[in-house]
């Protein structure tokens, strides 16, 4: 086999709770990491889909993740929810935040939520996506293990923490959605050429001695460029703060990998805001954005952050997902199984 | 007078009340708003700082700003504050919030305010840091005036939109702050080398066709460069969302100039998150952040965001403020005084 597997989303989905089930998880887990990964597969987003799946399923075999944990909520107040993951994957607790904040949100015109002893969490754009089509403007900021140093040294200390927003716009239109790494590139891209064997474009990384370099395994072994220097850094500096210290999860430096099945688990920590956007704006916020919405399209060559997402999105959703023959045999083995689901 | 002019903190105080209450501001708002740039000016942010009083005193003089304005507030939820600036100046308005946020966001865990029919908010930072003072994690989102453009377009359609962030570290410690505006540079610094007929840096700015510029006067009529390319383009738009539209706020495009007396109000929009970072975390905030902040200190070169600010600030507290001579015989003229105070 040397060409691309192409599967429906449907066969996806199968393939991918039956390799997690045959691996240490619980079904309705297994079915909410399956929803995750292949969403993010057709939104063209493959660093956080399938090519995630082999390594989840030996995280969970080893024990390094529980497969069987239940996401445990605690109330403190109308307005906060504190979610333990329990060291299982973390869309389950995603999945159990998306379902209780917007009641709390709508009633108090803000909420909370912090997820601590939590994993890898994806696409983290697809969680605020899922809390604007409920009407309301969120934030996601997770951290991620170390990978950026702090401005002015040379040592990786922060994620490269994604910062995710999404905004309802209006009526019948998918919400706006920006999701971002505060690094350059994604250190996956890094991965990939190291795989390949490939340089890596000057501006990426640095080595461990804090001077640029395109060799790949000298950048794994260093740091992360921030965007807008000493800007990107301390945006990562924030996300630490709201996912570790504010969840009470592991700071990035203190994570261990979400690649491999080394050391304990993660331990990583997520934080969503949700805001209901009609209370606090006094009803005009419809009108705002589509006033927005409407200039940024007026714009020649502009676009609205997102859209190429979901062009690949309804593209998958008639021609499938295309998962590589290295990848697939992989994810197959997993299985014990070869055939095509 | 050709030398620099220093002035003592309250001496630099009692010029900036004396300008406005002589130019149509009522003597507490002229208070809050002497405290705001004075305060800038000692944190070494000039742009934020005295260079800003002679056009907030033309403003107000014409009544572009309504320097008698009361900013008032509405509390729709326990954890929501609508504040209504009323076309005067921002800092009363905020003064207000941070005087009724803290005791919202430890009742709640976390909350939110928002301000409309505001001005220009100066150091964003300030805020937050005030803030972090009572014990809260808090951001500040505020747009400006139109300066980027949305990304793939050639058109100014957000403002430079900063982002403001600030974290309490422990007994004794001064707060995280992160101040950062989404652009690569800050555009008084165009400004200023408009004024001083030098050219800019190349990176910093575009002209009105979407080409590199050095040429400030092509920079002002063209856009600024965001940090990160389309990440800092997706950032200044996540701040627009959350200080115009969540607010009810002027949309970057629609706002006039913060710098001159042409054209209506503004109507420019903050928003203000305060958590709680105690609650949020189960108690163990205190101690992720001190683990954080000493990781990042014991790091050779490294230096925690906003030390800078914290010398200077220092360093004007023994020895004043300098204030240029033109800039010095520009503010002494709108008392008709030229005298030091």
């Amino acid at each position: 086999m040397t060409q691309s597997v192409r599967l429906s989303l449907e066969e996806a989905d199968a393939l991918v709770r039956k390799v997690l089930v045959a691996c240490n998880t619980a079904p309705d887990n297994a079915a909410s990491v399956a929803r995750a990964l292949v969403a993010a597969e057709a939104d063209g987003q493959g660093g956080h889909g399938l090519s995630r799946l082999p390594s989840y399923a030996l995280q969970s075999r080893c024990g390094k993740v529980d497969g069987h944990a239940r996401p445990v909520l605690e109330r403190p107040t109308p307005a906060l929810l504190r979610v333990d993951a329990g060291h299982g994957f973390a869309f389950p607790a995603f999945d159990a935040v998306i379902d209780a904040l917007p009641a709390m949100a709508t009633a108090a015109g803000i909420a909370m939520a912090s997820i601590r002893r939590s994993h890898h969490f994806g696409q983290a754009g697809a969680h605020c996506e899922r809390l604007a089509e409920k009407g309301l403007v969120a934030f996601v900021f997770g951290n991620t293990p170390k990978a950026i140093a702090p401005w002015g040294g040379k040592a990786a200390l922060y994620g490269t923490n994604p910062i995710a927003f999404a905004a309802p716009v209006s009526a019948g239109q998918p919400p706006l959605v920006i999701d971002l790494a505060v690094s350059r590139a994604a250190r996956g891209k890094i991965m990939a050429a190291q795989k390949a064997g490939t340089p890596i474009p000057e501006g990426w990384a640095l080595d461990k001695t804090g001077n640029p370099t395109t060799d790949p395994a000298a950048a794994l072994a260093g740091t992360m460029v921030p965007i807008g220097e000493a800007k990107g850094a301390a945006l990562a500096l924030m996300v630490e703060v709201m996912a570790a210290a504010v969840a009470g999860a592991c700071l990035a430096f203190e994570a261990s990998s979400l690649l491999d099945t080394e050391g304990g688990p993660p331990d990583l920590g997520q934080t969503i805001v949700a805001i209901d956007p009609h209370l606090a704006s006094g009803g005009v916020y419809g009108e705002r954005m589509e006033t927005l919405v409407a200039e940024i399209v007026a714009e020649a060559g502009a676009r609205v952050p997102g859209t190429r997402r979901l062009e690949s999105r309804e593209r998958a959703a008639r021609e499938g997902v295309f998962i590589g023959p290295a990848l697939y045999r992989e994810i197959a083995s997993l299985t014990g199984n070869t055939s095509k689901t």
